[in-house]
């Protein structure tokens, strides 16, 4: 259940509007990363969330980023205004002029309508915590390019208070997750394949005529990685041979087994049946209306 | 430059389709934490990327899951191809079946098409290789339910290779990203404003009355973060007047300043400017039309 | 500002999970009419409002929303539980299933995702007024059929407490409305022009003849209206002589003047410039690139 | 059955082509309140009318906005032309300029495509008519924006036209939903529940710190109504004992009953299911793969 | 399988940059008839051909674009650099610069994300090869716009390569479609109608009173075509007698047989039956709930 | 100017209602490749065509499609009319069900709702022709394969109507480009590069080992055309060098000039300009603000 309190959380001010300026303060109102994609995220998450501590933490952080896009929504108000009435202005964002009276709507700066595609939610509680602290961080460089854009000094401090609540909840998060107390790399209760998870594929290469070279660093050998080159410039491949989907499941379709798809043409394991309903019609003269007869070839 | 050789990554096989099954594959095909969404996401980040070395970690990854997304693509088709023919079939995905002629299609498990707004691509490359960490986690996690989801031994091998797969990118991510050496949670150049950004804000609460009552853990406590109560509960609140936007930058809008807008109705700093290309057509009876004439009160 | 307290504003119970009701219930959770929907309707509504009296009811009434989307929430998530494991049970939603882990999202009932576009905000008190009565009407039917589909007795206690409280806003808007005493059919300030706005264009006519015949109703003839027949069957057509755009305005595009587009091929106001950059191109072949030499016909 | 004459229901003409203005235009054509938008929503809720003389309605005023639509198109074009050669033109909107050609397109004034959540059709007749009352209120008061923002006679004069003929519609259709003779706040044929039904849940408050103060009007006592305080604030909160969902029917699940969910972690009316499909699986070693074991503590 | 070179395979070159043209070229990179369009179109289609040749001819353009699609990728990032700093660049597309760090992203020159909507893809291979046709001649008008539309060297010539190679592709797909040697328009199995199919239908007709007149051409009498008139301006109609929708099957629902749905009020083949499941709680009460109970007349 | 009759064009009937089948309908009521796409995308581009005689064609043809359109939801709705009532066939599709009351709406067989997105329009007439003579082809294959899925006698029939008229476009839409006499492959002005037009590349090759071989066909040797390997395996790849963007246009950004960027990291020739409106905040501090300080070596 909700309260709301007709108060700010930051109380915001601005001295002269700057509609293009409004314009990109909707980026976190209506966008993809903007206050309404974390309250959503965070929320949902905690409705879904079993764990009734952290289902806690994903309330609270969800709850405040609903006052954040109060916030946020109050100053591109102030930045928007000019909009209803001035035509140099309106033309800044036809949207919220025309169809919007100069209000603020759920738009990003391109006058693209929020949608819930933003969201990033599996209900693996480890899993979103990684997707929270990700989001966070894109969150405070938004609202770091935001404050490089403008000079007002209340669009400022706003901008400097939400974006420092977004540090706030990296570190809730990081300490969230790292409280799970998971071994790194563990995701769910699948194990991943030994030796093919280690093998770091190199599958964009150069030799520098005209183009980038090779590069090397950390990432192909941390974490017991090492580097493997593609067999389409003479490489050995993954280890596909490494596959075995679930241990001590006897049935298993190996790899080296016999009869396989490979790009799809030329093996065929479907069975060909014949159209099961209209077989009676088919009779009649409808078997010449099948479009595309199987004129697959079995290896 | 790409080249394609005809040839899948990893050989796939099935041996009795299960068009349900086929629409769940989907979700890795066109859906959110899809190939596709993997191989864009890494490879236009590659694109942006101005430092070489970890340019070619994100082009080396992002040409591998386009290899994924041809994998996925072939299993889907395979488990899928009765719709074409098949009414029952046909009834699992009318898109596929009546659209697509029993063929894949960047959709998901819902019919809904593939939409850029599932990847997240901020230019900031410490951001990024957040947001993929989190990206092969969902993926992780998508493909080990739709492994529980079938009992097709050459669908689990096919899945078991690719799940592996994202372990690895998310071990080559997380080494690229300790391998920038930033300090824990600093994000871009502009530092947080201190002492607020340690508090915790406690915006949910409950006292077990038919519902839940208040949880802690470590995510309180860590990194300097300490509770505050929300003054909606009497507590005190964030530390507002801690802010002060950009060091050094004297004309500050601060929280304890005249004039500012509140829930946005009460204060107004905006100039009341008539509206200006109409004056003429005001005198001549249109200033008549002018809606919602401003009816703010000055504090 | 927000709080959140961790108690259902209608506490739900399921006795026996129903997963393709649950999935009819996320009508409610993401959907067009759904509680997410009219919550932003009215909160962002109430943060553009001017008016201080009627801000104030679009805030308690979207926040009630808040509280509303929860309570669908928590329904939906206990009815879909069993997508996580059952295979039967997935097949209804397999984005729930696979993507989601069993838990809501911001879809509707066929996986759709939340949009802004479900929105209906235009920064005119009034006209907003109207949009939230049609959306409290939409939202109790779509309550009522939801009761249909169900004999579970909790889900339809949730369900009846839910549809209660959209005739309560609907009410309360109502009353909102009337209280601004704008007279019937004004909105706005423009004045429609008199004596066109009075008729009743009769665009769809039948004779029965294997189809429908022309009916009539008050609709024709109430609030001051008339019919007219259309031109294309014999009919007078509207008094288009009647417009005039502003009053008192001279300078007046009137329907009798000279030079009209009509359908649009035949009058040609543009003035036929040439590319104005690429002059010097235009002198050194490129004058041949331009594609579409205006062939216009002048009357 | 439609047929198309070749002239405009109102003859279009523009002096001296705006591109800017023709893409506030576009609101209109491919936009939320547009004319096709008008054109779609009224025709399909005619084709789904079981009510002949309503359907009748429907179908005649659907029609008139097809029309209506060709007319803005034309309009539009004519303002948007430059946008295929000029440069300056083409970067107002780039994408009717380059995609385009300087055409038209079903766009809004931000480039977004028309889509068909714009529409609200419920198939229940009393309530699409009040969609459509508040459809036609939007539609009038864009026209009256864009009418605020030219100064072209021609333009002025044919946005007159369109604005005057949405209130002819508006008083259509509210002749047609007082001819239904329903009562008022009358949806459907589900009764709400009575008492809870009058009760005004007052979830926004304050005090004036900086804020805004608790408003009162006559949507908190009119048709019934009376004001309630949230719990959250010390207040009795709704009168939730008074659901009794169906008359008669008497497996309730009253609040008054034991076992409930709330905020939907403590209580589980789930069976706890051993996944069916895969349990010989399970034995051999996929039992270490269930994600999420239950950990939900009973009440 | 994939591999990628690091070098593009057309070296772009930009002077100076002109983030509104950036803005333009986005729409081949993330637009409707854009890079990945085309690449995704091809290559998907040809995951799902069965006939190995061609197959083959739609994996080499597939793969083409995806190496256009870099091009344009850098180019336009060289562009749109400026607006990571630049405040005036930044408003020229917000998004990509607050949201993408002044980085390109599948976004078209308004900001729309690409979707798969954008793609046609229908399984039956002659019919996709008409669809490629198409798609390579759009593509080829836009980047011919584009280059109107700038002046820098580098960006015209890639520009110019870009363009040529779509001509080499329309030829390709041209090619391959003559060489199924399909008679002209014959698509699928199932035969027209004869009579019906060579019937023009003449729906838009005028006068030219103030509006254009009726116009012949030879799509009027072209491939066995003749022109019939509407039965609303006193023609004929179509030959609706003519149609026995499958040779030799029985049971045909003809035009003139008895009942029939017209415009779909008066005639009802639905078998009115009572709500099946909920007849219990009918007898309880709950039948006052059921809406629009059917007022179907019949004929 | 639009007139509707209120009489299908095409009388339908339905013996006993389909609901999964009727569900397959609505791809062709609000789908990608149904009647409102046809009709919208023949009618906004006469609405924007200078041509009056292919002007005329358009609209013919828009207009008839809209007739479809009727037809279309006409029998989708005797199909889908049990979804309102019966809880089994709301499961069907339980957005029509739930939201839509059993009526249609716009929306695909996956619930998808209709987008603009669906359209080509370009404005150039002979590139819109070819798109909609693909369009037809995928209708015309979309309708037969809705035939093969129903027994119902009067759908079928129906759908044959619709079918056929389908192919009467395809010569209309034929003809009418054969009328245009362009020669082939000569799209808007702007020549393509000789020599490179002519180079079909082959990007996707396969040795069959587990895969497939290369194919030859007539597509790489038709019209001029002559296969070349890519340098990724060794051969010479495109002509690059006969690039020359506007005949005689001397300022060329040839191929073999200094300075170019590749794959983008190396070369610079963007200005490095000190961020322009912050000067006086960089030197108060504001300089570590900076992200991504360029870091650009150059070659």
């Amino acid at each position: 259940m909700y309260h709301h309190v007709k108060k700010l959380m930051y109380t915001v001010r601005v001295d002269t509007p700057d509609p293009a300026f409004g314009n990109m303060l909707l980026e976190q109102f209506g966008g993809a990363n903007g206050e309404l994609a974390a309250a959503m995220q965070y929320s949902i998450q905690g409705l879904n969330c079993e764990d009734p501590e952290r289902k806690d933490l994903l309330m609270d952080i969800g709850t405040e980023e609903l006052s954040h896009l109060e916030i946020v929504g109050a100053l591109a108000r102030l930045q928007l205004k000019p909009l209803k009435f001035d035509r140099d202005a309106a033309e800044q964002d036809p949207l919220i002029a025309i169809a919007g009276g100069g209000g603020v709507g759920l738009f990003n700066s391109q006058g693209n309508p929020w949608t819930a595609d933003y969201l990033k939610i599996t209900g693996e509680l480890d899993v979103d915590l990684r997707s929270n602290i990700a989001a966070e961080a894109r969150a405070k460089i938004v609202y770091e390019r935001l404050i490089n854009h403008t000079d007002d000094p209340g669009s400022v401090d706003a901008l400097q208070f939400l974006m420092t609540r977004e540090i706030t909840h990296m570190k809730a998060f990081s300490a969230a997750l790292e409280s799970m107390e998971k071994p790194p790399f563990s995701i769910g209760r699948l194990a991943a394949t030994p030796k093919l998870v280690d093998e770091y594929f190199n599958a964009s290469t150069g030799d520098g005529d005209e183009g980038d070279t090779d590069m090397h660093g950390p990432w192909q050998t941390s974490f017991g990685l090492q580097p493997v080159e593609s067999p389409m410039v003479g490489g050995q491949g993954l280890s596909n041979g490494a596959i075995d989907g679930v241990a001590g499941y006897e049935a298993r379709g190996k790899q080296d087994s016999a009869q396989k798809a490979t790009t799809a043409t030329k093996v065929q394991t479907v069975d060909k049946k014949p159209i099961p309903k209209n077989e009676n019609a088919a009779q009649k003269g409808r078997q010449s209306t099948m479009e595309g007869e199987p004129v697959i070839s079995t290896k």
